[in-house]
Parts: C-alpha cells; structure tokens; sequence
C-alpha cells in the first residue's frame, strides 16, 4: 500500500512512523509512508490560507495547493482521497478493513483553518472524523486511522502481536487479564484462573468479557450473535443486575 | 498542568509534543509534557510484560512496573491517573473540558499487551478510548487526548487559532467556507458570500450548517436546544427532504 500525506506540520509524524508496527511494516514493504509539507504546492508565496468569503473568523485552507498536491502525488486514479474533518463519516474497525483492501491512500490534514469547500466536492472521496472532539489539526486523526490501517495489512503483524484477542474482532469487550505475580499486594488473581481447568478458565472469561460489555458497552450487544451459551450467560448476568 | 505519560516507545511521542500548539503550550508554560519509558520502573531483567495466567496468547503488562511508575511520577494525590484503552469511556469534547480543569494528569500506555487488571481496579481513575478501532498502542489515544485538552488550557490558543468556529462548541457542523479564487476551475463560490449583505451571509451559512448536520449527524440535533429561527429553517429543510 502507498500512502501519501499532506500536512502542514510533516514533522508532527516522524515519532510515529518511525516506531514499532508503522516502522516494520515499511521495512517489509508493505506500505510506504509519505509526508509532504502542501506550503510545497502553494504559490510563489508559500500561501496555502485565506481569508474567508462573506467574512468571518479564522482562516481557510486554499484549494489549489490541495487539489495540485494530490494530483501530483496520487500515483492512481482509484487513490482514495481522505480528508481528516470533524464533519466526516466516523471512524470504525469496518472503515479500517475497507481502507486496508485499497493500494493507495491520501490524506489530507488541515491545521486550525476550514476547508475551501470545494476540496469537499470535487476532490475528495471519504471524509473521516475520528470523534466528536476538537484537534488542533487533522495530523493526529490521520495518524490514528494509518496505524489501525496499516496493522491489517498482510504480514505485518507477527503471530508475537497476533489481533486474536483485539477487542472489537469478537464484538465483545475484553476480558480482564492478569499476569505475575499471583498476589500483588494483597490483590490475589482469581482462584480459576490458577486452577488448571481450561474449560473454567474459558467459560470465566467468556463470562467476564459479556459481563463487562453488558456494564460499559450495551450497545456492542446488540450489534452481534450470542452463541446459545452466550445467550443464557447474559440472561444469568441480567438477572443478577436486577 | 503537569502531564506524565508512561509508554514502551517514548520516541513516539517527540514530533507531536515539538510542534504547533503542544509546543507553543509548553513555551507559555501552559504545560508541562513528559514521557517516560515504563521499563525504567521494570525489575533488573527490564520485564514490563509476562504470560496471562489461565493461559492464552498475547502479553500482559505487569501491575508492579505501572504502580511504580504512577506513584513515582505522580506529585499529587490528585492526580487523575488515565488508562488508554478499548474498554475505556469514549472519549468526547466534554471528557476534554473536564479534564483541562485538572492540575495533573498521568496518562498510562499499553502497547499490543493487555493490561493485568490490578491497574485498573486500584490504581488507575479514568478508562477512556477514542473509539471502536484498533490501535497498535495507547499512544495515539493519549496524544489525541492530551492536543485536545491542551488546547483549552487558558492562554494556549491565540486570537488567531481562535475556538470559537470548532465544530461542536455550537453543537452544529461548520456550514461550508470558501476562499479566493472566486472561481477555480470552473466551481464558483456561492453568490450570496460575495453579495457584501451580512444578514444573508449570517443567514445562509446558519442554513447550510443545520443542513450539513441534519445530513450527516442528526443525533447533534437531538442534544441541543434549537433557536426559533434555527427550528423554522430545520423545518423548512425536512420539508425539502420529503
């Protein structure tokens, strides 16, 4: 996969792209990274912003270096072309499997500014927020929807980071973990979980992992299809409640 | 604010904490940001993470190094001390404004491990994910934490960088901006923002945004409280829809 990046700020994404999985998977070739300053594509004034028509506050990103940039970077015309926006679509674990089948990705990142809206209608194709929250900029958006990308992608997570136990993949939340030592002080792990019994183990986890659900995230539940054993676990839990 | 992160890849964290607002808000002293390697709070073997008891793959941090960390680090009592994960509350514009009245936060990075729940029952105060996807780490969560809540912080933002356009602090989308060229390509800018009339610009754009939210995110409309000319041009609109 390629990607491509328009910021403002390039040097805001040397710290990620160059640890851990977005670092791996360059080396295996699985993706290349790229960020490109759009004050590149400006004129001769480096002026990527304006003043807004019909007046206003603030500034708004120009789009003729938006629409120069990806034009020059894009490699194919299939390239999706994403702009970062508090007004976009948000972003799911679905949106992240269907961007990780595509071979070429743009982002486009704004920094304080609006967009000249016609980037919205004819240059774009997804429009991604990743909350309803305010950034500084699209930088830290974009990086956060790369690296749940990139992560997908063939090869790129050894057995080691296996995505088995991922949160989201069974559409149940996780179920609480513990590791050494058995006491900590004074906090004992629970009794099944040292016990030896794998069928317990397993039914105690499948057990906490819908009972936290049901606590944080009852939504969730109704998303997915309980097993029948799932099913009469939750009833049970639901009795408990009341 | 004083703001500790805890992380295994600290180096991720350096060209976000050096740019733009992070870093103008360190310059003011607005804030102060440090990151810490949890492996220096690890036992002489450096080991920050151990097998699940009760079997399984994956990793699981250890409790000790964590609670080291936090209560080495931490200057307060007070300290609210942040879990980065997908069981968390998600994370919204209002979780940010509470947390910039805070004097000190800890922010603790899990990176493909889980974490051993002792952390969670007895040290940690907040869970908090930024949504239903799958991150390589805690890292891009808390850095997209920490931007939000750091730019609330009093004095941070500049005349300039004004808030008052964002997105959500009017409970609706932007309505759409343009800038010169009054014609690119071909698309032009809307009459009515060059008119030079200020009531139909302030008219128009108070359209266009109801538009834009009732199209993409009618849940915002639900959460506010709607003027009665907003109510009269949301009617009109839905009349146009049918």
């Amino acid at each position: 996969m390629k990607i491509n990046v328009l910021s403002l700020f390039p040097p805001m994404f040397e710290g990620v792209f160059n640890q851990s999985i977005l670092k791996k998977a360059q080396e295996k070739n699985a993706v290349s990274l790229n960020v490109t300053d759009i004050r590149e594509f400006a004129d001769n004034k480096r002026q990527v912003d304006d003043y807004p028509f019909g007046g206003g506050a603030g500034m708004v990103l120009k789009a003729e270096p938006i629409f120069n940039a990806v034009e020059s970077l894009a490699k194919s015309e299939k390239a999706r072309v994403i702009l970062m926006c508090p007004q976009g679509e948000r972003f799911t674990q679905q949106k992240a499997e269907e961007l990780a089948q595509e071979e070429e990705l743009v982002f486009i990142c704004g920094h304080y500014e609006g967009y000249d809206e016609r980037i919205r209608e004819h240059l774009v194709t997804d429009e991604i927020s990743i909350g309803d929250f305010v950034l500084t900029g699209g930088e830290l958006a974009a990086m956060t929807v790369i690296d749940s990308v990139v992560r997908l992608l063939p090869g790129v997570l050894g057995n080691a980071d296996s995505p088995v136990r991922d949160s989201f993949s069974t559409g149940l939340l996780e179920h609480p973990q513990y590791t050494r030592p058995a006491d900590f002080r004074g906090w004992k792990v629970p009794a099944v979980l040292t016990s030896g019994n794998h069928a317990k183990v397993d039914q105690w986890r499948e057990q906490q992992a819908l009972k936290r659900t049901l606590e944080r995230r009852p939504d969730l539940l109704e998303r997915i299809e309980l097993s029948a054993s799932q099913q009469k676990l939750l009833n049970e839990l639901k009795k408990q409640e009341n």
